[in-house]
């Protein structure tokens, strides 16, 4: 008998209809002869009015309180996918992220797994019991509800996959795998029947929004089988694991990201610890770092340019406004009109053509190039978003996707 | 430094204005030198809403996952009260039923407080906090979450008062005390400054929706002193204790419930044994008899009559068709358009006048008696509903209350 994690989304339980959909899938995995442990987060749009009632009430409330607040919103969720399975006369039990034995660190509202207590779970599906459990938080050393922070549910979910030694981790979504490219902006984007851990991660990374990087971490370091698969669509979805098998495909996909702001510090004098000042100085205050870039410019100076998510944008000027008589600069320039399209794929590591190839097909669609950084499997350049699009297009085409 | 609990119900916390004057009230207290737990329900209609959400899905829900489902709801309105209180500079920390060390029987939905471990509450409270707290809601021996069903939060609030030998319960409502009626009803009904725990229950029992009377019993049984106050005024409430200061009135209130439905069973035999037959089987059901009137009817036959709520008429009428061959009655009816007038009042136990008292100001008004039903300090009559309002004013004008 086979051990199932499944886990939805709060789109897949929005409404009383797909919550009954979400049960039908389950209750049919669980007469397959397979244990089921389901994983959801909160409804639609629970956790959003959630905050906002909490923004009306004190826009500046403690972490622990707001994740107080929150948690309740994967409560309601696991009670009703429960009563939903109920009805279809398959037995069934619902546990909070503490009585399915998530604890995590001390920290609140981005607190991470330390360990899980099985046992609850063990005995649940001993009784044959379908075991439905709230993603997205757990219970930290004082006893207090902790939330895992965004992508939480994805990571629940591969976490007690691990826990339990499942034979695999079924993340279902709106898509139905992970794709070449955006088929909304590609529409001639296959998708992939396998994928490696990396590759996923830096898909991730790059805006396929598909699973949270902290999952996909999880699951590589306790090699947690993971497919990704529709909640609508009974199709076969996409596989992530080690090795996948060779599609002999140089480039996995190609993807974009808007939420980019490019900030550029001009001129800062050509000394050590100049990098070091400011990055430490960003990361103190939480603020991550993407692409980094850094060139002498003119006079001997430096310029360093690098990009945040636009959110970080005033606060990353803040910073570096407080840092001028340190770094004793010319100007600091911002830009949020830019998108980075990136391409990723393992076989590009041995593939010296690859980034050339990306950058002719952007000089033949007359697309400028901002900003260009590289890693070993992939390749991203940062354009104006305007021409985002049909960036992604024109690069899918040339590789042949 | 005393110890005070507050409960607020759920209208006091309806919004996020609501929430805010729930804030200031409690914190004003604790400035005022002491220390506070406040207990609280869900919001305005949540309670409502996730009912709606479930039968939405299941009509028929396990009450297990019925009660995981809504104790999410005092979950919601904990973090946003402490929020609020953290907005006015106070320490505040929010704790569910189960963090707060509420423990009941096995039983959901209307489960019953077997122990509150109180060592949270009590380090809270030494590192000053005001401690708010999820009424309504426990934690069994199951490690699942229990409800404490109707009035559930404000038994909470009593419990708690005892547990931690509070020096005062004070239970915050839309009504600013007990009255001598219904002021919507008798305008010139007087506030009452005191009353005693049994005067309480009765008022409570008939239809004063105050406060429920599993809160008072348990009040009376661990002597705890209760308060009932306005949420939205700042007026004197009226206390509850075990004697009330003899302000000298027979009377102490006049009441009207028009939930209310009577069922008569006419002409069964005159052999022993037919009450215990009719109240077992409706015991069974977890059906509340309250009036019940025998009487021996023509041919030596007995009609027996009762009250039960309205929601209780149906099936209170199935089971004595069942049992239609043991008791050989001749008829059932029912009425539900009755409604039950009741005075109350410790003075009256001794004073034999008070009931024809009441049945003169009801002859005077032209009011016929269905039924009658007495008690040592109560006198109840069923009267038409249409009735009901005239009945309680020239009552209460009766008394000179």
């Amino acid at each position: 008998m086979a051990l199932i994690v499944q886990k939805f989304g709060g789109s897949s339980v929005a409404d009383a209809d797909r919550v009954n959909n979400v049960a039908n899938r389950v209750v049919e995995t669980a007469r397959n002869g397979n244990h089921v442990v389901v994983v959801v987060s909160a409804q639609g749009d629970t956790t959003d009015d959630l905050i906002e009632k909490a923004v009306e009430i004190n826009s500046n409330a403690s972490k622990r309180e707001m994740d107080m607040l929150l948690s309740s919103g994967e409560q309601i969720s696991i009670a009703l996918l429960a009563m939903a399975i109920e009805k279809l006369h398959h037995p069934v039990i619902s546990l909070t992220g503490w009585q399915a034995g998530f604890k995590t660190n001390a920290e609140y509202s981005n607190s991470r797994i330390s360990k899980i207590d099985t046992e609850r779970i063990k005995s649940e599906l001993d009784r044959n019991n379908i075991v439905v459990v709230a993603g997205f938080q757990g219970l930290n050393k004082y006893d207090d509800i902790t939330t895992l922070g965004r992508g939480g549910s994805d990571t629940s979910a591969v976490a007690l996959a691990a826990a339990l030694n499942a034979d695999k981790c079924e993340i279902y979504t709106d898509v139905d795998g992970v794709y070449t490219a955006d088929p909304r902006i590609a529409p001639n984007a296959r998708k992939l029947n396998e994928i490696t851990y990396d590759e996923m991660l830096e898909l991730a990374s790059l805006g396929a929004n598909v699973l949270h990087n902290r999952s996909v971490e999880m699951a590589k370091k306790y090699n947690v089988k993971l497919e990704v698969k529709s909640s609508f669509e009974k199709v076969d979805g996409t596989v992530v694991k080690e090795v996948a098998d060779m599609e002999k495909m140089l480039i996995r996909g190609v993807t974009r990201d808007n939420d980019v702001a490019r900030i550029a510090v001009i001129g800062v004098e050509n000394t050590p610890g100049i990098a070091f000042k400011i990055f430490s100085a960003l990361a103190k205050e939480n603020i991550n770092v993407d692409m980094i870039l850094q060139s002498v410019g003119r006079n001997g100076n430096k310029d360093i340019a690098f990009t945040v998510t636009k959110n970080h944008m005033e606060k990353t000027l803040e910073i570096l406004n407080d840092l001028k008589s340190v770094l004793s600069y010319n100007e600091v320039t911002c830009r949020d009109d830019l998108s980075k399209v990136s391409i990723v794929g393992a076989g590009m590591a041995n593939n010296p053509g690859v980034a050339s190839k990306m950058f002719e097909a952007l000089f033949e669609s007359d697309i400028n190039i901002h900003m260009i950084a590289t890693s070993e499997i992939k390749v991203s350049v940062l354009i104006k978003v305007d021409n985002a699009e049909r960036a992604v297009q024109v690069i899918h085409d040339k590789f042949n996707l």
